[in-house]
């Protein structure tokens, strides 16, 4: 069994994006964990304390031995193919823990960048953290129907 | 005022993905109008064949003097800045209406892109065509907060 986990800022209350972020994590054969962080009296710090601060929280609970994602529009692009084909390669060398961090409106600290193991983006484009959540979880999804041979992915 | 046009096939019904678009919809100051297309009687049709209809639906209704971008993940990778240049530039040598052609889980036609402007990738992964609609939808919000320097962007 694969252990994925997502750790975001910022909390989804009751919505759309929420329900939709649900459906396909039913959807998931392995365990997905979803951690939200939220920085207490945030209001007034300057950009780079914030993003800072938020580094420590983001990476405060990672599984020792996991394979740790930074997700940033500026990092690597794979297709959806290439994601399957990369996470299946590392569960062949022994990694069964997948970490992908995902920044605050304010973006990601360099130290995170630093201390992943890959730099990946689900587009060039900017999404708002809610979207790319949504859509890292359908490609997390749409990967294990890719390795599975599901019919899911044409 | 500029047109923004949405070709897609497959209509949406009360969903949570319905209540997202239609939340950046009701945000976009310019037009935006969503043309849903749906084959009848497609079942049993050979794929090709499928690709070659939806196009004839998908194209039906392009005005003239538009500027046409075909949607596929194997086109042109634009960050968010660069997609709203695209926009103001194209604005500028006078256009005033926008196409965007979205296909089916079959995918376009290769005539769609023949008679396309442009060939857009929103990322290089696969979406769900209604998860291309919904990021597609908030591009286009966020090209014009980026165009009128609205602080949603940053």
């Amino acid at each position: 069994m694969i252990k994925f986990q997502i750790n975001a800022i910022g909390k989804l209350k009751k919505s759309p994006v929420l329900e939709l972020i649900s459906s396909y994590r039913c959807r998931i054969k392995n365990s997905l964990v979803i951690c939200e962080f939220e920085l207490k009296k945030s209001a007034g710090l300057p950009t780079e304390n914030l993003k800072l601060r938020e580094a420590e929280l983001l990476m405060s609970n990672v599984p020792a031995k996991s394979f740790v994602f930074s997700m940033d529009e500026r990092g690597e692009l794979l297709n959806s193919h290439q994601f399957a084909d990369l996470l299946q390669q590392k569960v062949q060398q022994c990694y069964s823990s997948f970490v992908f961090i995902i920044g605050g409106a304010a973006g990601l600290d360099k130290s995170i960048h630093d201390r992943s193991d890959q730099i990946l983006a689900l587009g060039k484009m900017t999404l708002p953290h809610m979207l790319a959540r949504l859509v890292l979880v359908e490609q997390i999804y749409r990967a294990e129907c890719i390795i599975n041979h599901h019919p899911y992915d044409k």
